[in-house]
This record gives structure tokens, C-alpha cells and sequence, in this order.
């Protein structure tokens, strides 16, 4: 039986990703040089069709990293030189803290108890942070943060540099770059795709602190922003990059632009409807996230309870695979991720498959 | 017609490529999780696989990084606080020594001339660095490092972290781990595989550096080699890696395996010949480096000058691609990689072709 995997990322490939994959051989995508013409098309391509997609405005730089873990390492070194501010609501926006305490910044945080956002009209920020940082969709918890927040926040403190990680809200989440100063995902959540590229969206604001840290020896190496920024005005990246990861981001977003953003976010808001619908009226299974206006569209958890085998197990048999909770909740609550290549039938097997369980 | 590549990297691809590709998207290698049973499996695989490759011994850690850049990155983070010294034979070691500057490290180098070695008796290191860094294959130069020319530089500085960058001499090289602390090289060369993975090869004496450097915050975030190794006993990363990346260097590995890595280096050292034979003997075409010994075997530099553009169609129509040469030689040297998916057939029809050019 083929697996529909629902696990947050990792999970299932865009549906055309083999065939996407295929071409990429036939088109010797992987032998190229990358500073060559036809590699520089390819890289134009994929960051058209995602200025597109996303709406990112033409002042805002799109850079090509490894990972998102490693957007949160250029971030900081790029973007503080001192103090940082993290919102803290879950282990990944715990990780983004982290990297800035090794990186040997000042860092402070905000945190929310788990499955709840903030209060953001009482929440502090004493150390004038250059840097505030959120995690809009925090994957370990399944809690969004409504971006008018944000953009609050950023209006609050206009001196910093305020963004957030989008890792697994987008494409789903409808962010005003505008509002704010940078944004980062990876590709093996909501785009479908094999991990091995993060994206870094970093406006005029970032670049300027960028180039004040590396007049200092501060910014880093090959990726801090100003050899990003050099490179990626001609189409090219400072190393080396994944090739592949950056031909077939951008054949995804060719795909969702001509399917409709707009659509894909509609779809994505039924289905998440659907799920939490279901929780809600279910009997022992319930979202972890209580109110609604915090919880996740692309990210649901469920708490389980001691039935997380039976559930696993349950939706196995039908081919569907969801992911554990995260952290502490590891054996007590499963995630379903809700991205564009889950597909409304798909959830409706969720739904039937767990309305037949015996409690 | 279906082209060859004799770039120096991004390269042909392995023979096998398309279907170790295939049969990761059947086995779902891009859609399950990086921290489940299943993908620590693969991790283990390909690490023991290329351990026997390359006859790595025990007590060496391999660290799955994103290129042989961010290696470069990441060994200067964790191997120098104050001082590093870097032979410069070309435009790669000289990236590593700046990587160091902009590392803010007190970075010192010898340089050569370009398509030469160094005078190693001769050469002075002054600055007590605590990091000697190698380009043991310059992939811009052709140039390679005689291995007991870095061993001996080790026995000499006994208390200094030295390595070697084997990007483009790797599977090749017949390295003596026990005589140097790291090396690195990514997957896009002499593996024959899709950019996007580099691979990280460090000693017991470079993680006791990273630790005290760790202490300091001076380590780096996420990749830093004390988080790098503690994933890496779990046969985990610290971050989401280049998943099919791994896979598949764990596939090309265990086929050099089965091949025979003797067979492999044979191989190499018999086509270097006949093309290091043709070129000697052609009346206008000449290898760039000069001095037998300081010839790599794996990437050869050959002086076109005007006849470039002649020499690259007339293999093109045979449907053969050969790298421009790098930097001030871009137009008036070509560059044929020789790697282990490089048929000793087609290495005939270089030469075969070549030997009808008119000059």
C-alpha cells in the first residue's frame, strides 16, 4: 500500500516531485556548472516564481541556505550585535534563542506556555534588542501567531530588525513583507520537497546591519549577507549550492502559482476546519491548542492520551502516516501536518478512519 | 546526443545515479523523519561505507555538512581562537585563508605560484597557528600536494590542527588519517552526485579544540563540532539535513566498495597518464603544471590559449564537456576531470578528437 505521510517535515512530496526530479536529470540540472548561463536561468526562475508566489517585494533579497537551522545561525550574525529578543512558544523558537546565546549575543525571550501564544499588550522587551525574533507557526506545539502581532511589534520597536520563522506556514501564511524585515522556511514542509535547502528573505534594513557586522569581522563567512547579496544579484551563489533543492523549488511554485495561491490558502483553511472540527467534537481525541483564533491551519496537534498507539495504528492500516508530538509530549500527542499536497480526500480518510475509534 | 561531463565539478553523474534516486523516492527516503529509526539506518550505512572506503579510522568523526565551504567555515570556528596558517596554491586555498579573515582569525599564508607547489623546506611558519590548513587536489590549478608533504608538516607542528581540503582528490587520494587531524570534500565531484552535501572528517585533537572553543562561545551554533558529534553517535544531525544527499552517498560508496577502491586509483592513475602522454607530446596544447610531481590526477589543467573556443566545440560535437580553466585562466586553459565515473573510453575519445585539431 502506498504511504500518505501527514507528519510535519519531512512528509508527503509535492505531487509532482518525481516527475519534477525526473526532468532535472534529463536536463543534466545536476552536472551544470552553477556559474553558468543555464544554472543563472534556473536560479532567476525559481526566485521569480517565489517573489510571486509569496508577494516579496522586489527590495526584499532572496537567499539560498542549507537549512532553516542554518537561516536562524545567519540571522543573528548577521542582524545583532549585541542583544536579541525571542518570542519563545515552543522548541523551535527555543532553538532560534539558543543559536543567538551560542553565537555569544544577549539574548532574552518571552515564553508562552506550551499550546498558547502571548500576551503580547504585558510582554517586556527591556534589552533594546537589534533583533526580535518569532516563530509564526511553531511546528512543536501547533500554535500560530496572528501576523498583525507582528507587525505590531515591529511598528512598537521600528529600530530593530523584526521577523519571523514561516517553516511550516508557508506558502500558506499570508505574510505584509513590508512590515516586516525577514522570514525564512525550508523546502520539506509546506513546498513538498527533499530536505537539504532553507530560503532567506532579508530586506534593505537586514542588508544594511549586515554590512556594518562585516566591516567588523562579524557577519561570518561565505554566507553573510553582503556575499549572499553579491552573488544573488548575478544569479549565483556564494558556494556551491543545491542545485536540485533550488530547480525544483522552483518548479513548485511555478506549479502552486498557476493552481492559485489564493486557492491553495482557502483549501488549506477547509481542511484545517475539517480536523479541528472533528477534535472538537470528539469524545476523548482533542487539539491541543485550545483557542482558536492560536491555533495552527498547517500544523495541528492532537492530544492522545495513552490511545497515541491505537491512533497511529489505526490511520497506518489506511497507509496514512502522522507524526508524534514533539518534546515532552512524544508519546501523547500525534501532528497532522495540513500542507497544499494534502489532498481534502486524504483528510476525510483521517477523519472517517478515527470516527470508528473504540474508546 | 547525450553529454558527458568532464567538468571539474559539478561533474557526470555516477553511473547509477538515476537509479539510487528512484529507489529513494520508493523507499520514501525524502518523506520519513530525520530522527526515526528508518533514516538513522541510512545515516549509519553511508558512514560506515565511506569509512571503508576511504579507511577512516575509528576515532575520526564524520560530520554531514552542506559543502566543502561551510567545512571550511566550520573548522576555523572550532579549530583556531586566535591564529591559522593556510598553504595557497590557488583560488580554493585562498578561500579558506579567507574564510579565516572574515572569521576575524589572525589568518597568515605561504603562497605559490600558480601551476606550482611550494618550496617546503623553505617555507616559514611564524605565526604558532594553532590551524594548518591544506588544498591537497587545487582544483583551479591542477596542482596537487604530495600527502607526505602534509604529514611531514604535521610531525613538525605537533601541537597545530592540520588538514586538508580533498574536494576534488576524493575518492582518489589514499589519504593516512592517522598522519593529519581532518579533511573535507563535497559529493558533486569524484562521488558523482547532486551538489548540496559536503562531508566533514575530524579528529579526537579537533574536537578537544572545539570543546574549549565551545566554552568560550566561540564555536559556532548549531554546527559547531560538539553538537555535530553528539547527533552524530545517535546517527542523527543536528539540523535537518541534505537526507537524499546521504542516501545516496551511502549507495555510490557501497558500489566503489563492491568495485574495489584499489581497482578505482588504478584506473585514475592509468587515464591521467594517456591524457598527461597525449598532451606532453601535442605540439600546442600543454598541461599547465609543468613539474610531474605536482601534477593532480584528478583535475588537469590544459593551455589552450586562443584555441579555446576551438577545442571545446570540437569536443562538444562529440558530446564531451570540459570545465573553461578558473580565474585569469578562464579563456585560455580547459580543465578535464578525471573521476572514478570517467570512462576510460570516452577519456580515449578526448584524445582521439583532440588529435585532429589543426593548429
Amino acid at each position: 500500500m502506498k504511504k500518505i505521510f501527514f507528519t510535519p517535515g519531512p512528509t508527503e512530496l509535492f505531487p509532482e516531485a518525481r516527475k519534477f526530479i525526473e526532468n532535472a536529470l534529463d536536463e543534466n540540472i545536476c552536472s551544470i556548472n552553477h556559474r553558468s548561463k543555464e544554472f543563472m536561468d534556473v536560479y532567476r526562475s525559481t526566485t521569480d516564481s517565489l517573489r510571486l508566489l509569496l508577494n516579496i517585494p522586489e527590495n526584499y533579497s532572496i537567499f539560498y541556505l542549507s537549512s532553516a537551522t542554518e537561516c536562524m545561525d545567519r540571522i543573528v550574525q548577521n542582524c545583532a550585535e549585541k542583544n536579541s529578543f525571542h518570542f519563545v512558544n515552543g522548541a523551535f523558537a527555543d532553538r532560534f534563542y539558543k543559536t543567538a546565546v551560542e553565537l555569544n549575543r544577549n539574548a532574552a525571550k518571552a515564553v508562552a506556555d506550551y499550546g498558547k501564544s502571548f500576551d503580547f499588550k504585558n510582554t517586556e522587551i527591556k534589552n533594546s534588542p537589534e533583533l526580535i525574533c518569532f516563530t509564526q507557526n511553531e511546528t512543536s506545539t501547533g500554535v500560530q501567531i496572528n501576523t498583525g502581532e507582528i507587525y505590531g511589534i515591529k511598528n512598537k520597536f521600528p529600530q530593530s530588525l523584526t521577523g519571523a520563522d514561516i517553516v511550516t506556514s508557508a506558502p500558506y501564511v499570508d505574510l505584509d513583507f513590508a512590515k516586516i524585515d525577514f522570514a525564512f522556511f525550508s523546502v520539506q514542509k509546506g513546498f513538498g520537497l527533499p530536505s537539504g535547502l532553507g530560503v532567506l528573505i532579508v530586506n534593505d534594513n537586514c542588508m544594511e546591519k549586515a554590512a556594518y557586522l562585516k566591516s567588523k569581522n562579524m557577519a561570518g563567512s561565505y554566507h553573510n549577507f553582503i556575499s549572499l547579496h553579491e552573488n544573488a544579484v548575478k544569479y549565483q551563489t556564494t558556494e556551491t549550492p543545491n542545485m536540485l533543492g533550488i530547480y525544483l523549488l522552483g518548479k513548485v511554485c511555478e506549479s502552486m502559482n498557476s493552481y492559485g495561491i489564493e486557492r491553495i490558502r482557502k483549501e488549506t483553511e477547509e481542511k484545517a476546519e475539517m480536523l479541528y472540527d472533528f477534535f472538537d467534537n470528539h469524545e476523548y481525541l482533542k487539539p491541543f491548542v485550545k483557542n482558536k483564533a492560536d491555533r495552527s491551519k498547517t500544523i495541528i496537534n492532537i492530544k492522545t492520551g495513552d490511545k497515541q498507539n491505537e491512533v497511529k495504528k489505526m490511520l497506518a492500516e489506511k497507509g496514512i502516516v502522522v507524526g508524534s508530538g514533539y518534546g515532552k509530549f512524544k508519546d501523547t500527542q500525534i501532528r497532522i501536518a495540513n500542507f497544499p499536497m494534502h489532498r481534502i480526500d486524504d483528510v476525510r480518510k483521517i477523519i472517517e478512519t478515527l470516527g470508528t475509534l473504540n474508546i
